[in-house]
């Protein structure tokens, strides 16, 4: 299977996995299970279930187990979004090219959205059979280090009160390691974790995501100066206007597409020395995450 | 020990265990685990905790063991009220007699206290050993159904789409068992899980658990008109200023006030044919929240 066919594949998977995880809209409170169904389903490039799959599938791990991981990962990135969208936040309108949950339902609405779409990552991670027990609660560990307050939402503690401050580039990173960075690497970590990896190649995996997972942050700083709204599906620009410090802003675009490329060569050096047969598919994802265009 | 030395006892030992859970002040992002250690720490009557220790205790519980679920249930309570508390809810200024994190700190960083205590409480139960692995995995599924969008988030939901429109008393009772009774009941669950209990303990302590619960919440309700602001730690009066339907509102003050008795002798009668030996605590923590004065 091709990359571009093997991509296609999981997102559909994911989509049809997150569909059944999701409490039907029907299903009382129904405005709350329609809005958490609005904010997960149908949209987005699926970057993290993507990681989870790719480093599963070449640690022999089932795919119905990788579905489960793949769907906490990705709820949990939902709720962030959702909670990252509201007024007293970012106050975006537009998301995945759609309103953001609280202009197509309204403020409280959303943030329970958000809430319950955190609860319902580690029901899912907790019920269902994804390893043996004492595995599947360390990976409910990694999933909610990778997501809390040392994680992604103290990631964006420190993007909200860095807005008018400079920063340099060491806190800059240390930021985006934590925004956007740690959630992705858990993507991987937690692919791992489903199937069967040796030391070396968990510790070849993790330097992978981290690499990857920064790149990916520095990615967006740079499309959100240099590409339109409507391509991106969210509003282009906002960082410019909200005043914040970016890897653009700091070191500049030559700079910031430099560093990029170099945490690309560094994932790929890190997929060289795990020992893995077949690496091929995460070398495609550290390809899509630099070369994206939205 | 008296009831009252023990209340204190757990009470103390529950602040002890959050303030070790909880990051420190110091770690970055600071102003994020301040706002979480404002909103956990220094008040509340640990209602939660009392019930997950007093039916832990009766069946032979470390005390340890049950400090875990006890935070995890209170950290998921703490996150609760901070989001509840946001202008975008029940915008309330005033909680446990301090300002409400949003307005101590600011609508931002309250957000992310409640995201982060969310998932604070889900790190702590995957991580301390309380029980082995796969009783371990029940009970984060436990936590996560009670307040989820089926528990807890969902009967907000509820709460919040009632204002001005008039609920039956079936209605009603749905909303206040999901709002407030499945994470009390879940304390007494995970409590329970933490021991050795079989299954005619297990099911008449959920039974237990459902009165207690729903006479909590009936008495919140008479609070809310019959005292003032100072005693309660919070805004009195709200529910009527906010038109919303309460069991006072719906079936008068009489009739409430009988509800909750009613429910305190099932939760009594549910004891009485657990088999345990000495439920003495938990009949005390029933007469606890129905005379309760604040």
């Amino acid at each position: 299977m091709d990359f571009a066919a093997w991509m296609a594949t999981v997102q559909a998977r994911t989509e049809t996995a997150l569909g059944r995880f999701l409490p039907a809209a029907a299903t009382a409170p129904g405005r709350l299970h329609d809005g958490m169904r609005y904010a997960a389903l149908g949209g987005g490039k699926r970057v993290r279930p993507l990681l989870c799959h790719a480093a599963g599938e070449v640690l022999g791990a089932e795919a119905e187990r990788l579905d489960v991981a793949a769907c906490a990962v990705e709820m949990i990135h939902a709720y962030s979004l959702v909670h990252d969208d509201l007024p007293c936040m970012d106050d975006d309108v537009l998301r995945r090219g759609k309103p953001t949950c609280h202009v197509e339902f309204d403020e409280a609405t959303a943030l329970l959205v958000g809430d319950a779409l955190q609860t319902l990552a580690f029901q899912v991670l907790a019920e269902q059979a994804v390893a043996d027990p004492a595995r599947q609660l360390a990976m409910l560990s990694l999933l909610a280090r990778a997501s809390g307050s040392r994680g992604m939402a103290g990631g964006q503690a420190i993007d909200l009160a860095s807005i008018g401050h400079p920063l340099d580039e060491a806190a800059l990173r240390d930021m985006h390691r934590r925004k956007t960075g740690a959630l992705l690497q858990a993507s991987v970590l937690m692919g791992a974790a489903t199937g069967h990896a040796d030391d070396r190649a968990l510790n070849a995996l993790s330097d992978y995501g981290a690499a990857l997972g920064l790149a990916f942050q520095i990615v967006d700083d740079i499309l959100d100066l240099t590409q339109a709204t409507d391509k991106l599906g969210k509003t282009a620009g906002k960082d410019l206007d909200a005043n914040k410090p970016t890897y653009v802003t700091v070191l500049g675009m030559h700079e910031a597409r430099r560093q990029a490329e170099v945490l690309r060569d560094q994932a790929l050096a890190a997929l060289a020395r795990s020992g893995l047969d077949d690496g091929a598919r995460l070398a495609w994802l550290a390809d899509l995450v630099v070369e994206r265009e939205s």
